[in-house]
């Protein structure tokens, strides 16, 4: 009898099942995949640790690509931020010279915001007051003036937290009323892992690899009109920049998805937590906040938007601290009193995170002893990030096989590569996507962890991997075995 | 046309309806009910605010007893605890003198387990590896050398969300085949929340109040076979020491519940969240698992177990960090693999609350520069919580019509309020049950703000209220008003 055997015998001899076995299992946590920590991930995990304990491999080093770590890929930390989140953290400090008078000041408000002024209270569902009121002021002032009002913020657990939390809230009916979900492919697997968990439809509208991932309004009309038939579509979610393509939505083309939800009463939600990272010199990032507010009252005054921002990404890459939030517009406010209570289940976000996210939206200014520092590290971390998305592209297009587009924003590539038919074929004996079999290969030989385009979605019979822009001692690395693999091996 | 008017019309004349009303909400999220900060709290928090624009009410102050808040209402973190973590957010610090040496050793041990030594990584979904290994050892000897395995070890968002994961893995079937989840009533809001919102089967077995809320065994038996007509009961969640009601369990009423889920085939969730809230001198906190160890292998090595502990209780009350953990035993080895694609969904806990969760864990030993004043701090803080929990019951049950049991454990009381027939009519006549009408008027004549026991569940005709055990000087202030509404009023 061994732990995991699912019948075991009483003493009794009468037969004692387990609850919970893959039988009895949830059969929407069942359904769920989530490619960027799946079972290609998982593997990378049991080599490394296998390397450690002293195993053989034809390498020395696991480099995983699959995940936008930042931190985790040697990028420091942003000085200031983490000078608030100490002071938060042990108040203490407040005392002491060596930290300058702009972080103490930044910290002392987030404190004076907390009950007993300690980031150890629960914070109010929606987030602290404060820092909810310093994000208003940041987004009027990117969004060049367009109003916004604190009482639409909600920090969140990170933006996945949030985006789940508004899906949720979206999610009804059965057979074909049942909600409908408008999501990109590519898309950030977090949108295909809710859906099913909530047993929503999943609407898939295909971005336009030969025009840079663009998003096509015609592809959306096609889908709308397509998932009609057997659903009820309620929500187009967008991905500005895109993850995992990395394009910048054109401000035209925000326009036209806007009309497009305007028309047929659709919920937007605008997934923007790359909006620091834009690295074209012809792209610009317009939030599709703003472009409502452009396209005239009729439309900001109805159309319902939620939009999420985070921590982890931008110039902080802050993951580990769960810090995000999202503003919503034209929410009913019967739903907005519901999304409260649906939130406060879980009490709070985490404040040391939401005191991450105050910093970002609330920097040092021109005349604040931090200010230098701050914007030359800002700049640095930006800089060498724009430097890694070109010479990504670059060295993926020297490889024969491998067509990438430019990354003009966010942190990853999406390559697409040209896998002969014999080796398709022998992916399909072996009962795995080709893409899969090309990533796990490489993982084998070479210890680079990428994850196969199948785990985003596809257009069928292309083949991609998601590639983190990773260091760029870690892409040379990786290019000569990627070329060794597609023109050699398959 | 106001930003809230669920439909209006288009420059076209076409009508635009919204996408999300309450017609449109997901039904799972509507049914949610959230007690503990529910209408009442939004009430206090909307007359707190009015206090400070000026309004006038018959107090200054308005005293929230809804939620067990420590910082909030004054207790001052433990210093070691936010030396580790101010350490880990801003590693400069570790060349600092001010910082003693066991707290530098924790925080760089801690940071070693992070990737690029940073707390903005994401950590592995189960939670940063030496973090679990202290886990495990903190178990073993509070145990006295029960084995304890990492692999089993989960860092959670606080403990909610362990235990709303672990919900959602076990729901599953439809009609009669549905789910059920036993909880005791009263129970903490979180159960029923996730129960309504996940649509599995609420099962209440009643505690006993006139036996200081204990558990009787036959009642389980009850509600179960009662259950068993209409749902398929796969779990017994228990929440031991008691909230809101404060009793600690025995060890010998563990063992009979531990028999009795072996017998009927449940997974038992145990939320100890109160394991070191213990007060009174006849009462102990036995582990669920212990105690299933120690009533052999044919039990320890069959029965499927989760519990569940937190930063948010206990001596550091650190509820803003989300810090928390679950061990689980007996999981089939497939379902493990399932729950961890489902907690990866989320990426990871926050990292700031794993690194609380390791001091808690691993505190100084005898030998370290940091035991003195930590010995010191806990006993402040446990001594101070078990003198309140003896004087709220004391003072409470000198107000006629009010009677309450002693508070052996956790941090609330619970007691049964006696509203004359006429008030509970007047009550009904109203559409609000009488122990809300209570609170509410409380709340509008005094400031005080507790939670109707219709919140968590209660015997029929029966009445309650559940009272944070607060500052003594609050306790005082309450004591007044309770006793002249009760006395006067109803």
């Amino acid at each position: 009898i061994t732990a995991e055997a699912t019948v075991v015998l009483r003493e009794n001899g009468k037969m004692r099942e387990k609850s919970l076995t893959m039988d009895t299992l949830n059969p929407q946590v069942k359904a769920v995949e989530y490619a960027v920590r799946g079972p290609i991930v998982t593997k990378a995990g049991d080599i490394e640790r296998g390397l450690q304990q002293g195993q053989k491999h034809p390498f020395t080093e696991v480099i995983k690509a699959n995940i936008g770590d930042s931190h985790a890929m040697g990028q420091k930390p942003i000085t200031f931020l983490r000078q608030v989140v100490a002071l938060c953290s042990f108040p203490e400090l407040l005392d002491s010279s060596s930290f300058p008078e702009d972080a103490k000041q930044r910290a002392r408000r987030i404190l004076q915001g907390c009950g007993g002024q300690s980031l150890g209270s629960y914070s109010a569902s929606q987030g602290v007051d404060c820092i909810r009121q310093d994000i208003a002021v940041y987004i009027e002032q990117r969004d060049k003036g367009v109003p916004a009002d604190w009482d639409n913020i909600y920090l969140t657990t990170g933006a996945s937290d949030g985006i789940v939390s508004i899906l949720k809230m979206l999610v009804s009916g059965q057979g074909r009323s049942r909600s409908g979900v408008m999501i990109p492919i590519p898309q950030y697997p977090l949108y295909s892992a809710a859906i099913s968990e909530m047993e929503a439809v999943q609407i898939n509208y295909y971005l336009d690899e030969d025009n840079c991932w663009a998003l096509d309004i015609n592809e959306l009309h096609r889908a709308y009109q397509a998932a009609k038939e057997h659903c009820h579509p309620r929500v187009i979610c967008i991905i500005n920049p895109g993850n995992p393509t990395g394009q910048v939505q054109s401000r035209k083309c925000i326009e036209e998805v806007l009309h497009f939800a305007y028309e047929e009463n659709l919920f937007v939600m605008s997934d923007e937590v790359y909006q620091d990272n834009v690295y074209s010199p012809d792209c610009q990032f317009h939030s599709f906040k703003k472009v409502l507010y452009e396209m005239g009252p009729e439309y900001f005054n109805t159309v319902e938007l939620a939009s999420f921002h985070s921590t982890s990404k931008g110039y902080s890459g802050e993951c580990g601290f769960r810090g995000g939030y999202m503003e919503v517009l034209n929410l009913d406010l019967e739903v907005k009193a519901q999304l409260v209570k649906l939130l406060s289940v879980r009490l709070c976000p985490p404040v040391s995170g939401q005191a991450a996210m105050d910093v970002i939206v609330n920097p040092p200014l021109p005349h604040e002893p931090s200010y230098l520092q701050f914007h030359k590290e800002k700049r640095a971390v930006l800089g060498a990030l724009a430097e890694k998305a070109q010479m990504t592209e670059q060295i993926l297009n020297t490889v024969p096989g491998i067509k990438c587009n430019p990354v003009q924003g966010a942190m990853y590539a999406f390559p697409r590569i040209f896998i002969p038919p014999r080796a398709v074929e022998e992916a399909m004996s072996l009962g795995i996507s080709p893409d899969m079999m090309y990533c796990l290969r490489l993982l084998e030989e070479t210890g680079i962890c990428l994850v196969p385009g199948s785990g985003f979605g596809q257009r069928e019979g292309t083949y991609h991997f998601s590639l983190h822009t990773l260091r760029l001692e870690s892409l040379k690395l990786v290019f000569q075995p990627l070329h060794k693999l597609l023109v050699n091996k398959l």
